[in-house]
């Protein structure tokens, strides 16, 4: 993505996620192709785990049902309108679902509250294969 | 997507557009896929125009390079923290290059300022194929 950084200052992949998990709100969005190939986006809270993202939903929501085990993109910006300065931050990588009891116990515990309604059992881990970031300097 | 909106209330596309259009600082995000097949998302300065938006890039930028002739999404939010409501609007559509003179130079007139710096003579319009949009309520 440098061929469109000029003037912004690309962040190492450790910024990035010390930015996203110091998020003020841990509202991103997550973007993943509908059945027919068409990309659509969606709000989701997350929480940075390790270095992965891990969102809440419906265990037949939209999204569980158009992005586990596929290839997804994950992104959460900070801006400040008035100095129209800040960061965003870009994961890509795939969906799955975590199954794993222990650690299920343990993502419980994270302070992931989605603010939308639901039941929203279903725990989905984004495991990076990529993790870019740009400020505004 | 209305298997995932208990509690959630579903807006027309006027809405979305009316929603849109007043966003307080036009800051939405475009995802798109990678030449791969990978989906990214970028955040974009944008402008409704008519029934569609507007985004302006540099061009030989990352996103005109892989958003041209594509199916992309365009999301923008607004949200409070605090209160935990606010709306979300989904645009999906196809990105295209606008060439036409008297168009171009009728876009140019549009408050569209991009944050982030560079030439961005590149003027991206997105015909809406589908507009959805959600309010926490």
């Amino acid at each position: 993505m440098r061929a469109e950084v000029r003037g912004l200052k690309v962040l190492p992949p450790e910024t990035c996620l010390r930015l996203l998990d110091a998020h003020p709100v841990h509202l991103g969005r997550l973007a993943a192709n509908d059945l027919d190939g068409q990309p659509f986006i969606l709000p989701v809270n997350y929480r940075v785990d390790g270095t992965s993202i891990v969102i809440r939903t419906q265990p037949q929501s939209f999204i569980a049902q158009r992005a586990l085990r596929r290839r997804v993109a994950f992104e959460a910006d900070d801006v400040d309108a008035v100095w129209q300065d800040g960061w965003s931050v870009l994961v890509r990588g795939t969906a799955e679902r975590v199954t794993d009891v222990v650690e299920l116990d343990r993502l419980r515990q994270l302070p992931l509250h989605p603010w939308a309604p639901g039941d929203r059992s279903l725990y989905i881990r984004i495991a990076p294969t990529l993790i870019t970031g740009r400020q505004i300097v």
